[in-house]
């Protein structure tokens, strides 16, 4: 699992990235950004816990989780221009993180014997209710909602997982094929305009 | 309790339908919406759960409510016009499933051994807090803050509920008397324009 | 513990009233003013509760902190125009309300024998965000991350409080000195027009 902890908290020190940057961007001032920063990168996982009735919650028994996240809050803070320079990068981090935290969600879910609908769930919300929580803080119509296949892209990672997993032992590699199809679908999604909008224009 | 049950997945279905009505008006993405359909129909009796301490919480153990949801959603995308002009209907439905809320939520409550003045307000949380989040998640002020006696029906219908409850042992006629008392309330204040607003004009 | 008690119950108070007055300025109808001064006063000590595994959530245990938060919204009602102007009594009471839900929140976290910094970051939690929700469901982002050292102020008391817990037994006079700088920090802050803010102009 090193590898997958490795992952975990620098996904956890990304998602602390994009979080503090839209809460400068709002002129948070310095405590208000970092808290923005922390519930957009433990938000998810947190819900996800008290869902399932997993206390303390995650981040509370690991100090490591903090540790990446006020690391992600200095990064932003002193490398805000930068930052922004390496978007791209920056964009395929995130969807790395999303990827992962969908399965690791999953995987938790798996271990508290939920059912498989359930578990799928509970990886969308892993990956996707911390910035919804960022985005209602920042008093935005949370963006996973509209602008990108956000939350489809987890989906469809998280049935490839469990299909995966149904049928072969190699738990890495089925990871790293989840995380592939995450990461596959948002880059798609975004360079042929893929949206699943059923508004009425 | 079958009549209830029944009741229980057919509110929720209603509550799932007018979570995707608004997400469309907003224009979320399909995923988004079904998103919203579900925070709305199990937002209430999720946060009365989390409040009680009772894990996993309600639909984690039930595969039917997401069913129900998940008609809900296809209904509103599939009859979208139609539930337009099926408003009136709708409405009742929906206050239904408003009132049933409440019952449920107390009935919940009171297995728990909470306080009396608790059980009336888990029924208030579970009847009125799907939709607070529903409306925070797309950026309005929640809507039963401000205009329809909305919680107050469900707190007049839970007070009765429980005075019926002292005095009779026929919980199904208490149960129908208390939802009628919530129903008639809702349509009595928007036939009589009654509101109990407190501002300053 | 009696006047530490006495004081939470005054704090509970103080927050509702503020919760209540913005309600009302936001047009909210009665029940509605009433569940946002409610959200205010337990919100913090709620989600505290909920993220440590403390169930059922503090005040359903005690019957004491809903008449407190029943005499704020009365109060608010009655004497609102009063209140706007005793606004410095008010903020000196509101600034002794944050303190003290610090404290009280290190206290619980420390019970649960959480590590050192995730005390700190309950004390935060327990002052801060009851005011978070009230912004969240009033639709404005949260003040307490743009405008005052207000988060900074707790966690400065919140530090002095677990240093001087580490040196000296006099609880009563250690929680004494933490809400002193707190109150300190927010009246400096405010007359010397502190703030830390780092957004680009």
């Amino acid at each position: 699992m090193n590898w997958i902890y490795t992952l975990d908290l620098f996904g956890t020190c990304i998602f602390a990235i994009s979080g503090v940057l839209t809460a400068i961007d709002k002129r948070f001032d310095l405590v208000g950004s970092i808290v923005i920063g922390f519930v957009t990168a433990i938000g998810g996982g947190t819900l996800r816990d008290v869902l399932i009735g997993r206390f303390p919650v995650g981040w509370l028994n690991d100090r490591n989780y903090l540790l990446a996240i006020l690391v992600g809050a200095l990064a932003a803070f002193l490398f805000r221009k930068i930052v922004v320079q390496f978007r791209k990068s920056f964009f395929l981090f995130d969807t790395i993180g999303i990827g992962l935290f969908t399965i690791l969600g999953i995987k938790i879910a798996l271990a508290y014997q939920l059912r498989i609908e359930n578990c799928i769930l509970m990886g969308i919300i892993s990956a996707c209710f911390g910035g919804v929580i960022r985005d209602v803080l920042t008093n935005e119509i949370p963006l996973i909602f509209r602008k990108e296949i956000y939350a489809t892209a987890c989906l469809i990672g998280g049935i490839i997982y469990l299909l995966l997993n149904a049928f072969s032992q190699f738990d890495d590699l089925n990871i790293v094929i989840a995380i592939g199809t995450v990461i596959l679908i948002r880059y798609a999604s975004i360079k042929y305009g893929w949206s699943l909008n059923f508004s009425s224009d």
